[in-house]
């Protein structure tokens, strides 16, 4: 299996990557390699700092070009064809690797990997996938923010998307599907979301277990928690600001307190780079977006992630379940 | 001033809601009195238990009937026109009282004030305004939940409602408007914010600071927070829940530490009692909503909130504000 990494990714591109890829290598078996897109001169510069590794699964390819953050998402294919994103996702596309990983700006991979990796039969928007820490396991929450303006029938194959991630990758045998709403009965909430209840409820690919207040995501009553990604994208980012500055106002008033391992284990809890990267489900092939701020740990997750998900055929199981559906 | 207090809303009614009145005579000015509306004998019950207080300047105003948790709001007032909420929402709007304090079904109290207070002139619809703690100083987000499907001059007329309270009540001259989006940039998010975000950009009587991402929220960079109901309503509810989770895992973990006062200091920061009830704002009166299960001190601190809304003459600048606006 090869998965190829952009090695410009990151805030710290590409020390950051280059560490992840090791990491990742360290621990997955022999016949994984891994190729490193970006700055030639610069990738192995920082190879060459980890010498002590067998280089033979570990190739760079040279793409000379980087989106820089802040870039027009639509024009990334347009203005950027030598990027490490576009150059990287080819590769992919092109079957000379099985799966993409990258810490890219999230609109500029999105659109990318949704233009050369195309969306699956049956998949109207592929969308993100994002793993919420909850007081019992992870909920996957779909969408995180690929898409806006969504319709109910979105909302029901964002559903489909989740509870295939759910089963391959989560180890959740029968995914409890919980549509995010404003109240528990099936009456409440917008337009979108009254009737997205209905087409959820009798479907008969989805063990559907109703609307999720905000007050519930927290406590894991489901899976995988469906939402528009206007929504999905403005809780994610909230939480993850919120976990950080819980933490902060706790470490500077507990001074000293800060180190103690019942600490540690609360805020690795919610630290996201346990989880790695978010899946764009939906597309023909794995694309796993993460953050720009990530750190070693978290490219190496999701290298692991993307692993998992050719492992597990993830894409096969996408195109089976969805091409064959009909709209409910 | 008198203060209509809903004697019959919390979870553990009338005792929190006669505590709660108790406390705000004392703290407030010698004009002023509360009438408790709800069931006579439960509440002459209570008081009693409170002898040592000048009863004077608290009435109590029997209703037979009380709504319970889950009643259809749009039904309260032909299903329960003798309940505590429509007979002390009618004190107020025949003038006998000056503000409504309720912690019954949010969605009952909201109903019930559309119908017997009105909108105002130039308010299509009232919504919700709710203290978010940040990193700085609360944030007042609009709407919280009365409203959902909004158009893009709906956000327009929340910005209003918004800055009049954040002017009134919060101390704040020039508020800054920001709107919830899932990006800074202008043309981000869905067709309602980025119509909205025109629309906001160009009223000469705001000060628009721009979107806000779910990130930013917690760094307290405005005043007041524009948002669709259904948006607005998850994020509060999640972020209640959020705070309520972190401050259980961590007394849980931190046994013997919970009580330090650095620790307290951090859990009373996220505290919504602090903050008292959420105002429905835009109707032609005050409307103070409490959560169901408020403590004596939150049922305080509306009642306070209501004064500070009478005293400001809040509802006739807003009426002034939004009555002579032309659509932006």
């Amino acid at each position: 299996m090869r998965i190829v990494v952009d090695g410009m990714g990151t805030d710290r591109a590409p020390g950051i990557e280059v560490a992840g890829a090791f990491a990742a290598l360290r621990e997955l078996p022999d016949d994984f390699d891994i190729v490193l897109v970006g700055d030639e001169t610069l990738l192995r510069g920082e190879l060459e700092r980890h010498g002590d590794f067998p280089l033979e699964r570990l190739h760079v390819e040279h793409a000379p070009d980087r989106v820089i953050p802040g870039a027009a998402p639509a024009s990334v294919l347009r203005k950027h064809p030598d990027s490490s994103i576009v150059r990287g996702l080819r590769l992919h596309q092109e079957g000379r690797a099985d799966a993409f990983v990258s810490a890219g700006s999230t609109g500029a991979v999105m659109a990318a990997s949704l233009f050369i990796l195309r969306p699956l039969e049956g998949v109207d928007r592929p969308a993100i996938g994002t793993l919420l820490p909850t007081a019992k396991q992870p909920v996957l929450m779909v969408d995180a923010g690929a898409n806006v303006d969504c319709k109910p029938h979105h909302l029901v194959q964002f559903a489909h998307l989740g509870h295939i991630y759910a089963q391959d990758l989560m180890g959740r045998e029968e995914p409890r599907i919980g549509l995010l709403n404003i109240g528990e009965e099936p009456e409440k909430g917008d337009e979108l979301s009254v009737e997205a209840h209905q087409r959820l409820a009798r479907d008969p690919g989805l063990l559907f277990v109703g609307n999720i207040e905000g007050r519930e995501i927290i406590r894991g009553h489901c899976d995988v928690l469906v939402c528009d990604g206007f929504c999905g994208n403005v809780l994610l980012k909230f939480y993850e600001s919120v976990a950080q500055y819980f933490m902060t106002m706790l470490r500077r008033r507990l001074a000293g307190l800060g180190d103690r391992p019942e600490l540690q284990e609360t805020f690795r809890a919610l630290d996201y780079s346990e989880y790695g990267g978010a899946p764009l489900l939906g597309v023909n092939g794995v694309s796993i977006i993460c953050h720009g701020g990530s750190s070693p740990k978290a490219i190496r997750n999701a290298i692991r992630v993307a692993a998992q998900s050719v492992r597990s055929s993830m894409v096969e199981h996408i195109a089976r379940d969805l091409s064959s559906k009909e709209p409910v």
